[in-house]
């Protein structure tokens, strides 16, 4: 069950605005007479929030100490005569040349010591005490300037925190941060397993950041190192959150997330921020972006506690830095916009409101196209702002789990690490494979991290948690203990929190409670491995098994040939709690963990919000509110359990929806 | 039209010697005795010229101002005496060891900041004043050694010139560069768009080469600095040349070209050398080589004003620079030479002479191999060289076109940037698509630049112009507005000379001459999209696809499906003055765009020299003759017009030439 | 014919203990409680040798000079009383984070200049006067210390000496050893061609190594690198050795060789150790890999001068350094181990003794797994070290061989160097290629490097010898004029010792011999090109050409098309001593390779030591014993020439062995 979060959160902002609709507005582009324009626009098309500023630290402060913010109070000016709030930015994301170059040692250096230069963006060090500094005296001047400004409704401090750094002075706070850690250097011995290839540290002063080699890394190295990155980013945004706390109490500060994004652990940055909100990206030409999509916005929603987020970013057609960048149709648009909303929500914003004619991302679609306001795209931006209006009944309402799936950045980090039995098993890729079958069923999911509550949920999923510490091992066991369903997958409990192999027969905490134990991982030929199955059918494994012997619980798959044999593929004990501990030891394919998946959510009694949902039809809901999403490129009709209207175009349905091509409905039910 | 360049050029070498044919000779890797051989196979050969010296500095220059020039003084006494002419090289390509090891300022870096070593060759800094020093001071000690010597009839600067440098030196240059482009600081970061990601200059000194950057660089910044390294090169050629120009006046001076080489803008090259000289490497395994190197041809031709130019350095065989190097036959040797002839070109030289029995290029074929003079590689080198002998009527000619290709570094280089809509629309590869249907039907095209007149032709063709300056897009407008035919290509016209998209509807200069303007780039999904043409034929285009609307214009094809159903894929408008713009805004299959291509030449009254020629079979006429080259790997038949002779066996032909594979006829009419 | 080395060896050992086995241990990973554990289950699995030490440097000298002994004194006692013999490793391969921080100069340096950091292993400089010392220092007080220890059976040297370092140190050595090589800055310039690009060299010290360049480097400065930086790894073996020998004299020294290690010329490493130890991991999913791996063994046989030499590491299961690591069976496990004994080997070591819970290799197996004793893998091992027990009659005899196969680190350095004709042609897949033919045939095979006496061969097979020196040549020509077979791949002979070609018709020192001449190498297109023959059959070749002229031998096959119709691909000539030098001028198929070897066999009157072995079957006679072992996933039955008993089984078998899926035995002859 998500736990309360106390934070200031969203709650201020939509009671008065609604559904947040907007986005990043970077007005330093442009001639003051742009501006006019752009608010007449911006009102026409419903924006009622703005972010500001993101980039403007050389145009605030254009040497050092020198500040010009007269352009900035018109701006926000003319967006306040309009009605439309802003989220202010610290602009600390991107220094300017000038800060670079004075004290070269703000500027990141790379696993091989490549000094980087600016020209692009995010090129500062975290631990660089000038950068932090500098970062800091600015973000105290927009504070002490704008803290009561009546426009500015949000802070949004630096941009899409996720640099890494090898530098001196990164290697300085890692020793101080890996002091706080490990406490003595035996025990930091002890942990990093430095007794393998002779690696023992005499002091800390011996420590540096996992920098070029002639071969293999030492894997705890690496590992408290990307745990201590995160916090370091961390702490660059703490102490800038700080400074506008204290000169604009009340006012909600964040920053914006982006997904499972591999360097940033959102476990430890959500309880810091008051808002969480989201960077969201999907591949309109990946066919698996929409479940992908669901889950990613599941964690959000999951971070903020089962509150409201909010969508920061999203792009209204194309994105331009893949390398071949196919738009979003408007339909494609809405439908991505819609499903954030259903899965909790209370904004949907944009990168950026008006498309920049130069720079890196000119070719990155916007509210507002190079093309102008007479544009397809434009004009669905317009009606799809309007629609948002007609769903004031969700503001502020959560969506219920009764599943959960577990996700860890410190065991993803450490499962993908080198010299793995397998690079072919990834984390992401299998928990979107055990995710699927839930979105499919229109299943509520919450994803949980470490030191989790499982309380509330009847059914909890760990798709391929390889590093697991004791006491949320614990807390797994706890799920069948009380007679919910666990559902581990393979390479799972396999490290203990310092990344040491746990002793013994794996997977060593659940082995009794899953009734089975392994010996041997062995990834498989590329012919794969037979496996049989009475209770499923029989098929093809193909990446990975293990090898494991029965200890209690029964096989419902098992090995049929080569040099697995008769070793269970997929395991299931049933306890005296009524609760089921199942174990994946293989890959299977989609379908079969499919069934797998749907299996174990009959045992938990966990059930979707519809039954009988066509494939690539998505069912949430959220509050009093009940979301069909079809990413289908055809129309699907949906079978209704009464008479339902859709608050989007005022439609009654009676006993079925029909859901266009990526179209999508928001259905209250009503009296027949 | 091209523009006669009143450079001295090749007419006072050509008057004496003939079409020239030699190569690269670098006797400082032979004992003298092979000296001897060596002049005495080559005058068997019909060699007539020889590049002498290229990479000869440590030789001449063994420690800092201690020189050598005797063996050179003999080489030339040698080569003089067998009649042999001279194309003296400054050896600066490649300095010795000592310059880079005592001033390592003299090196180059890479854009991650690695000094580069010597062991290889061009490895010099062009911005270092002690390297650029040290290179006049030999280039000027051999000018006035040799200036007079009555064996050397060119000069040859350096070698290849094509490397970029990262370092501090270029970035004071480009520094320089950039104030006299842009001016003002603040026109500068206009210009570079420096509000995007917060990268204003306060100062010309805060400005660097594009290094290494955690994302996406500035796009303007590095197209500028692509400017300036090209630039920089020139600047070393320069000063070279002015030295030799004034110790040796009268000489031509050169330096050999690489064809659509991506470093230099040979546009602006072009008018700083007395002679057009190209490195010409097609792959003999590539089937679209021949056209590949007829556009190379007709790029050089008009890099001299349409006045004669040459092959510097071709393969009589294999080359080894690639992974996989298939030789070529002597039937291609043979006929790519000729085919370079036939396009304007007086001589037809290679690298080198005698194979190297040491160094990096010992695998690189020769005119005389390893193996010596009794092989079949040798005896090919002879035959052909008696047979260009008989091409003295082409000597000083030139070939007319009515047809035009737009080519432009800056746009090529704008449009590659990373993070456009898609990487899979690449520049040389459009223009090899729209060349080849002219190629194929045997249509005399010229290159053009920007800044061209283009008063001369009646098609012109913008196969991807995606940066156009406005004076360059009126001068195509022009070619409408007199009665020609314009054919734009995709994803033309996006770009202002900074590389700033054009406000407003696409292609913003042209969407009134095409009758469309578009609102969004919208690359494919890997399915492609199906198209409708009743001018045409149905098909389904792949990679790219634009959102049109017509506004005046007809579709000639247009999309029918997906998410761009009705759009126009291909239109045109024909113009109360006769002409026609066509803009193609897809990435047709070949043979859609062969018959697009076909019917603008139709309509522009543009024929090739020949018709109904078969596929594969090229035709250029160049003054009085008429080539007819089969690339094909078996023999095909040609319908003539006429009697011709051909002027390389002297055989008749009649009403057909039959050419056999890969052979070639150069034919004169002659009273039947 | 080997030549005995004259070397301490193995036998002192192998007298006492019987077929060596056991593995390496590494007690620092674990507490001393462990230690009695691993002490008691390693008489349990027969382990009668392990390796100690070898990453311990940080353990015995925590900080610069301070020595901790006292848990290897505990160690090596508690092995001694259970009877297990040590190989003791100096700790030199991985030195303590504290020598690298406080003497940089000790780490290596990338070719682009990065100074590689610690976290991982042999990240030192082999040049650094500093490593060298401390690395002497621990390698003496360990010498003192157990020099005299009676569990001390064997030494060990560092591990996997393979590194490559381009810093200025090692420059300097680099120049010291050029100048012992060359002896003039003369003879140098010549043999390094530096004619070519201008590259040369007025004094010793203006050489640096191989280093970041623009382009290709100068390939004789590569390939003397590559013989020096073997040579400077040697070196440091060495002095390491030394100083054992004088404190340890009588206990023989070894260091760890990895097979076909591409950075260490193990031709001269062989005189230098008193056992060859072989590290032998093949891949268990490759098909190819049994052959290649009996390739290997005969190459350490032939390095140990026919002596046995011993598998110092391989896996028991999986390794985890592949990206996807398919385990062993314990069937293959024992196969694997059974080749090595079957092709010389007197210890079947592996790596490691106990899985590491942490570190690099924590999930590369080990004798004891994660899961402890009662696993499948672990029984498997307790049986195959008690099999190996009944195979005390091969212990110290030999493999007779009468063919060679010619293999040169030299050649293989020069043949692979970037800017040769095809990047496709590969010395290993050729050498693999011919012998393949012969591993199937049952044909005993020794390895024969520069310098070799080939007195003893009938039949000498040189797969693609690109470079040979002349006494070498000399000595293959002698092969055929003493009546036995030559049997030259392609692109052999090209190149002299300092890797210039050869001038003049090649293969320039044979062809005489071979009775045909080449002018011109001859890639192929992909397509490939067909080839005729009347002793054969007719095939395509794909990859490789070369156009020859018959000059008195016969073509066996030769080119029927493109353009190299009517070339000899594959010749022939008869001597009058009876001998046969055959030329393969091509790259076949392996089938039709296959019939070329077996025609060269017969012709040499060559037999494998059985007819008519099925297919992947695979025999050898060593000392009394005929091993058999079936590589195939099923059952195979061979024919037997008489009654045999199976000294792993007691079974007898009378006129054919049965041998299960990878299953083997060890035949020994009875009386009927």
């Amino acid at each position: 069950m998500l736990a309360p979060t106390g934070r200031t959160g969203l709650g201020a902002l939509t009671r008065d605005l609604g559904i947040l609709f907007g986005g990043d507005y970077n007005p330093e582009q442009w001639e003051p007479d742009v501006w006019r324009e752009d608010v007449a626009l911006m009102r026409q098309a419903g924006v009622n929030l703005v972010t500001l500023g993101v980039f403007s630290w050389a145009r605030i402060e254009p040497r050092p100490g020198d500040h010009d913010f007269a352009w900035l109070d018109e701006v926000l000016s003319l967006l306040h005569a309009a009605g439309i709030a802003v989220d202010l930015a610290t602009p600390t994301a991107s220094p300017p040349p000038w800060l670079g170059l004075r004290w070269p040692e703000t500027r990141a250096v790379t696993q091989d010591g490549v000094r980087l230069s600016h020209g692009s963006r995010n090129h500062f060090c975290p631990s660089s005490p000038v950068y932090r500094e500098r970062a800091l005296a600015i973000a105290r001047a927009l504070a002490e300037r704008y803290g009561a400004h009546p426009a500015v409704r949000m802070w949004h401090v630096g941009n899409e925190y996720g640099q890494v750094c090898h530098c001196d002075l990164c290697g300085a706070e890692l020793q101080a941060w890996l002091r706080r850690r490990h406490g003595t250097i035996a025990e930091l011995n002890r942990a990093w397993g430095t007794a393998f290839w002779g690696q023992r540290y005499d002091d800390w002063r011996e420590i540096v950041p996992p920098r070029a080699a002639p071969y293999l890394l030492n894997p705890t190295q690496v590992l408290d190192h990307r745990r201590f990155a995160s916090d370091q980013l961390l702490a660059v945004y703490r102490e800038q959150r700080d400074v506008i706390r204290r000169l604009a109490p009340g006012t909600p500060v964040t920053t914006n997330f982006m997904g499972f994004h591999h360097a940033t652990d959102y476990w430890r940055w959500a309880p810091e921020v008051d808002v969480v909100a989201d960077d969201v990206y999907g591949d309109p030409a990946d066919p698996r972006s929409p479940a992908a999509l669901a889950l990613t916005h599941d964690l959000m929603r999951s971070l903020a506690g089962g509150e409201p987020w909010m969508v920061m970013e999203q792009a209204a057609g194309a994105v331009n830095w893949r390398p071949h960048n196919v738009p979003k149709s408007p339909a494609r648009m809405r439908l991505d916009s819609l499903r954030a909303i259903a899965r909790g929500a209370d904004g949907s914003c944009f990168f950026q409101w008006r498309a920049s004619a130069f720079g890196a991302e000119r070719f990155h679609s916007a509210l507002l196209p190079h093309a102008g306001a007479d544009t397809r795209l434009h004009r669905a931006v317009q009606a799809h702002s309007a629609e948002l209006r007609r769903l004031a009944s969700v503001v502020g309402t959560g969506v219920e789990a009764r599943a959960a799936i577990v996700f860890d950045w410190s065991s993803w980090w450490a499962a993908e690490e080198p010299a793995q039995p397998s690079d072919r098993l990834r984390v992401l890729p299998q928990a979107h494979a055990y995710y699927q079958p839930l979105w499919q069923a229109g299943i509520a999911v919450d994803v949980v991290g470490p030191g989790a509550d499982l309380d509330g949920y009847d059914l909890v999923v760990a798709p391929q948690l390889y590093l697991v510490e004791d006491d949320d091992a614990a807390r797994l066991r706890g799920v069948v203990e009380r007679g919910g369903v666990l559902l581990l997958g393979p390479f799972s409990a396999v490290a203990d929190r310092d990344g040491h192999v746990r002793p013994g027969r794996f997977p060593a905490p659940f082995s009794d409670l899953v009734g089975a134990s392994g010996e041997e991982y062995c990834p498989l030929p590329d012919a794969g491995a037979p496996v049989v199955s009475e209770a499923l059918w029989d098929f093809t494994a193909y990446t990975w098994a293990e090898r494991l012997r029965l200890e209690g619980g029964e096989a419902v798959a098992q090995f049929a040939g080569a040099d697995l044999e008769g070793c269970p593929a997929i395991v299931r004990r049933q306890h005296p709690s009524g609760g089921q501990a199942w174990y994946v030891a293989t890959t299977p394919p989609q379908e079969v963990l499919d069934a797998v998946v749907r299996q174990c959510a009959h045992a938990a009694g966990v059930r979707g919000v519809l039954d009988d949902l066509p494939e690539g039809v998505e069912a949430v809901r959220r509050g009093p509110v009940l979301f069909l999403l079809n990413a289908n490129p055809d129309e699907r009709v949906v079978a209704l359990p009464g008479p339902f209207r859709d608050l989007l175009t005022g439609d009654d349905h009676t006993s079925t929806a029909r859901l266009p091509a990526e179209g999508a409905v928001a259905l209250i039910e009503r009296t027949p």
